[in-house]
């Protein structure tokens, strides 16, 4: 279709305000939170309805034109990267929270709604929403929903996919679905909420979501402590996690996230090698008990000193440290690449002196800070974009880190997923017959690949013999140059 | 393929010892534990490794068998009911533990495995393998994914898919694959686990499971209240979880239960209207502080008398008397029907009301023993197959009951899975949308629809045009009369 009709039919859809068509307008969408591939999209268009999705995916489909959803565009891979001669599909004018039903533990929510809306909203009743990945005061649950996101407490309270119970979703020929259950704890047939959960958003377009709250905890309880370095302070992480306790959160720090995070949000850390926040939920009685616990194994393991959060302040300063890593980076490195990798917690110190190996082989600097429970690494890989190969050095290096993180049982993301920015690692974790397997699903679900195409394989399958005719139609330009 | 050459061809592969084709020997595989329907398989087969396995499962592509896999045959749905002119491969020789991991708290196990196995093998390091079917003596690891197994503790610990991290697979077309992750938290690219796991053997046989185990609580404290009706009962439910409290367990036994049970096994329960046993579980210090308000509950709640099990002897026997109920049905009357159905746990008042009447309009018996924690009711509704269209009437009360579940926002199951019985409901559900969309998947993965065909969807979707030329090719009998 020719680029002016086709948003003529699409301000038909969702009136002149509901579509984006100037070039310097377009660019604010040009990337995600990964900053490193950038593609201006053609159109952007902001449905307020699941009507107007699913009559944007609708025409889409019947014009052979490929589409990508966002949220907020706070992902670190890719994820929302707009496809050439595609259109991009903001769900941010979708923001009502649609239900709350607090003795049944659910609330309805559109897809732009911001994580901690939810949280805000049921407070009240005493209730909140587990998932807090960092970006949780910006992040919308429909793009959390398609990132699987985590965040610092997930290892007590798992990720995303543990917290949707249901979705209607518009899939790539514009047919609306109800997948999932709802307010009953399980649903008969195929369970495809999980499937769909983390797809990327490659499977289709959730419009209304529902999400499991839970229960504040009677009682918080957190601690800092500072050690000699990371191998110390994963003693301590082992010892607390083989006494059977399951915090809410172990954040551990190295030295260099220490130096960066003073430097910004000074929350005054200890001097040390390497910080662990813990904190304990649950109930009172419960929590003072393993509190005491936690405390012996961190002065067990050596902690040079261990600071308890005394009120709600201390705690606040604690975590907002630790939520400023990755943009404390910028003060000490002009540019920096956030690695994502995850390893069975066993082999968490072997990675790490490994990752230091690579530090000095590379000759860059490596900043530790992550979900120590669950293994789940983020090293930020600093360097300047102004020498010239340092950027191709950074990068082969975050390379190194994943291959590293394979090699001892992890996998290639933890949270951020693959988007764009790791396709091209698929195949050193995945045989070519598990990744076929997977698309026979983005096959089953979008035989054309028209959503959000490109994303997670390196190499998209042929999804074989199909009725009917169709052919890919990427938006027709009136012979303007470059984009438009 | 005509079946003495089947016959031959499978004895290739697995020995003459892995084949069974004598009728007498096959009949005991005619049924699950749903002896409603019955059909006797044509061939059964018990392949000794997922080679074997993978050989079977390629010869019935081949040649365009339908096969159906079975662990224990202990399911209720009969999801495990072999297919006429089918191949049943039976896993029961698939039973080693491959590997135990205590430190990632990881169990690589063969799908025969039964479920307790697991928990013994990792008993003395302090672990246990949470899903804890009623079958879980006799039932097997694949039969338990198969069909996404619960069990009384899955109200705190969920069910058997939240205990399984990867899988590996023979496809319908006999290829080998993985997916899920390991010992890592998450895995990218699509979560096909998730789906796997409760398809209800339709997309595949896993041939290796790892599981996730857990710790063994510190302390574990047990109670049994009894109360003048389940309407009592329930408040006291809705009481311990609307304060914050989630029991390992909450099951309700209404007054024809706890008759069919004292008939049985004897275990000297309260003479009651309902009967409430609660399990708390976890740090000694939480445990002990919250079974106090657990009384106090139970006694708001006019509890006519609270027994605390005094040690592991007392507490496995008011097990006993729970776990006892489905098989005790039979000491009250000559047959019966178990419904498995789910509902949010606000509607269970009303629910149980409502079978209240039907159990009346219908002039039948209907005892209840359920999962009240999380509204999964197992209502087990009495009959006498010798009285004339008595059992007709029973199906069709527990017809009624199912539907009564879903005017309620609850679902078909709770735990049983759908498989053959349910398969008529599923239009009551889902709309034809919704169950195509499902479909896409079993389309995607077995498109000729030859791994356990006919179940959990009433009306199988045509899965479109494929390559290749391929029909469906029952085995051949050789002119003997009726099954050969």
């Amino acid at each position: 279709m020719e680029r002016s009709r086709l948003i003529g039919a699409m301000q038909e859809i969702l009136g002149p305000d509901g579509v984006i068509h100037e070039r310097e307008q377009l660019r604010t969408y040009e990337c995600d939170g990964l900053m490193n591939y950038r593609v201006i999209p053609d159109l952007v268009v902001l449905p307020e309805s699941a009507e107007q999705v699913q009559n944007v995916v609708r025409l889409c489909y019947e014009e052979g034109i490929p589409f990508v959803a966002r949220g907020s565009g706070t992902g670190l891979s890719g994820g929302a990267l707009p496809v050439e001669a595609g259109v991009l599909i903001v769900m941010a004018r979708m923001r009502k929270i649609l239900e709350v039903d607090i003795p049944n533990q659910r609330v309805v929510v559109e897809p732009g709604v911001i994580n901690i809306w939810v949280s805000q909203e049921v407070a009240d009743d005493g209730y909140y929403y587990a998932p807090d990945p960092a970006s949780q005061i910006v992040s919308s649950i429909g793009g959390n929903l398609a990132e699987n996101s985590g965040g610092v407490h997930c290892l007590k309270y798992g990720f995303t996919t543990n917290h949707v119970t249901g979705a209607e979703v518009v899939l790539a020929d514009g047919s609306v679905v109800h997948i999932g259950g709802g307010k009953a704890p399980d649903a008969p047939g195929y369970e495809l909420l999980g499937a769909f959960v983390g797809s990327e958003g490659t499977l289709g377009i959730a419009t209304k979501i529902t999400l499991r709250i839970v229960r504040k905890p009677e009682s918080v309880r957190t601690l800092l402590a500072a050690f000699k370095d990371t191998e110390e302070a994963g003693g301590a992480v082992s010892g607390i996690i083989g006494a059977g306790i399951v915090p809410a959160a172990i954040e551990m720090m190295d030295a260099l996230t220490i130096e960066a995070v003073e430097t910004t949000v000074a929350p005054g850390f200890p001097e040390a090698g390497a910080i662990l926040i813990v904190e304990l939920d649950g109930p009172e009685a419960e929590v003072a008990s393993q509190f005491d616990k936690v405390i012996e194994t961190c002065e067990a393991n050596s902690a040079s000193e261990i600071r308890v959060a005394e009120d709600d302040e201390e705690r606040a300063l604690f975590w907002k440290g630790r939520k400023a890593a990755f943009g404390a980076m910028g003060s000490i490195s002009n540019d920096y690449y956030v690695q994502d990798g995850v390893v069975p917690r066993t082999e968490l110190g072997t990675v790490l002196k490994k990752i230091s190996a690579l530090s000095e082989e590379y000759g860059l600097r490596v900043a530790n800070v992550f979900h120590a429970g669950d293994g789940n690494l983020h090293p930020l890989v600093l360097y300047d974009n102004d020498v010239e190969g340092e950027a191709e050095r950074a990068e082969s290096l975050a390379g190194d880190i994943v291959f590293t993180c394979l090699e001892h049982g992890g996998s290639l993301t933890g949270e951020h997923g693959i988007g764009e920015d790791k396709k091209k690692y698929m195949p050193k974790m995945f045989t070519s017959d598990d990744m076929n397997v997977m698309q026979l699903l983005r096959c089953a679900f979008d035989p054309h690949q028209i959503c959000n195409p490109g994303k997670i394989f390196p190499t998209p399958r042929l999804c074989g013999e199909r009725p009917g005719p169709f052919h890919m139609h990427p938006i027709q330009k009136a012979g303007l140059a470059e984009n438009f």
